[in-house]
């Protein structure tokens, strides 16, 4: 999927169709043992981080995926003080979740590299990895959840594209062991891919999440290096009530009150996509 | 803009990014006397037109451009009967008004090849322009709107790009002129570029508006095939204030009530830069 020359990255969304982002500059390029680890230099987003050729963060953007990650849960849960982020090495999503005044966050990651390179060449988006109330663990969340009950106000599940190294995290095996890591109130939260490009996806982590949890909501957001610029959002209860609990933390670019209401309004083609699954909260 | 191989439709958001399109097959490229137009196929998009090298609708994602400019618009008039559309040669904009019991629809289309073209290669598009309630007139818009006083329920600008032949759309005298030939209850909208890539635009456009009218709102949708997936529409009154009063249409694709509600929260960066000028409705 990478385009090998040095000037130019393109990424197909479908066979037909995709993006084009100028390399300035290649600032790190490394095979781990899960996936090739690229890092460059755009004109336009700034860093840009791949994995396996798909773009997972861009300096430019990234706010706006990691705000409508994080915000949304934690706004709507009583007391967020435990919390589990899945993924998410390059840090943007503990990032935000440290906003709130958190007693532990569990960061489970599977790629160290990952968290390296980010470390290294995205300071901006690792900025809180070395926050003293953040643990991280290289290791598979899949199987590093298994001993965790009862545990978790929040589990924010911040992983690749559903194929690859990521596959285990929309499983039903993984969906239960989070519904039992998570405590009473507990949300948990998944990105979910395109409505533009991956809509039998969203539909098939609709359909397992609906199998295990009571209460399945979904929201979108609009993320411009991500395909067709448009992401989709899975949020699960054992019951809560969403609805806005916490203070919203002061300097988002992206997420406001206005945003936590309307995000949850989805388009008429993706809503018959999920029907008698997916409620909406307001 | 456009990259002159057969096989590959590229279009720069900016210097550093952009899309990119394969060209299955030409079907129309013309020379016109204001654009270059051009109609080929995509295999995930379908038909694409593109206008000076910039795309304009595409058979798959045209539905939501075409329902969220005019539907918000159309639902919260008391009354729509009077419809002016100002470009919109393809003909998608005059088939969503004209599902409302509209009396009569005027598109003022300054480019006549557009019509033709899409008429004979865009017919899912094209479909409605040969409804008797509709009388197309190939002319100036900024021209021709000057001979028409308190006319107008809802005025509907659908043009390109604010550069070249579109550029007197956006400007104050033509907002003047549109606000004299809408009735008092009259809405105006207008396809408001993106949020990711056309920020000061944005704000251009809010500024001229909200010194002519008194209520200025804006809104967004998730659009592909736009630059950064993600646009932008401003929406005025003479004062009316917005909330549903039409029954929405069978059948709509994207739009529906919760869209309605939720499509005016801003992010907070685009809250910010019209602050002061842009109301939310809901």
């Amino acid at each position: 999927m990478v385009d090998r020359q040095k000037e130019e990255y393109r990424e197909y969304h479908s066979p037909h169709s995709g993006i084009f982002l100028k390399k300035d500059r290649i600032l790190f390029r490394e095979q781990s043992q899960y996936q090739e680890i690229e890092i460059f230099e755009n004109g336009f987003f700034g860093r840009v981080l791949t994995l396996d050729g798909l773009v997972m963060t861009t300096e430019r953007d990234e706010f706006i995926y990691h705000e409508m990650l994080v915000h949304p849960a934690m706004v709507s849960h009583p007391a967020p003080e435990r919390i589990l982020i899945v993924g998410g090495g390059d840090g943007g999503t503990a990032r935000e979740v440290l906003k709130y005044p958190v007693k532990e966050v569990h960061l489970v990651e599977i790629d160290g590299m990952v968290i390296e390179a980010s470390r290294r060449y995205l300071p901006t988006i690792s900025s809180a990895l070395d926050d003293e109330r953040l643990r991280i663990h290289v290791e598979d969340a899949t199987i590093w959840i298994e001993d965790h009950r009862d545990e978790f106000d929040v589990v924010i599940v911040d992983s690749t594209d559903p194929i690859g190294p990521a596959e285990g995290l929309i499983g039903e095996a993984f969906f239960e062991n989070v519904f039992r890591a998570l405590r009473k109130d507990g949300i948990m939260v998944i990105q979910s891919e395109s409505p533009h490009y991956h809509l039998d996806t969203i539909r098939t982590i609709a359909k397992r999440l609906f199998r295990i949890f009571p209460v399945l909501h979904m929201y979108t957001a609009p993320i411009p290096t991500y395909p067709g610029g448009y992401w989709a959002f899975s949020m699960v209860t054992k019951g809560l009530r969403i609805e806005e609990r916490q203070e919203i933390p002061g300097g988002l670019k992206y997420f406001n009150r206005s945003i936590y209401r309307g995000a949850f309004a989805l388009p008429q083609f993706l809503k018959e996509k999920v029907k008698g699954m997916v409620q909406e909260p307001f």
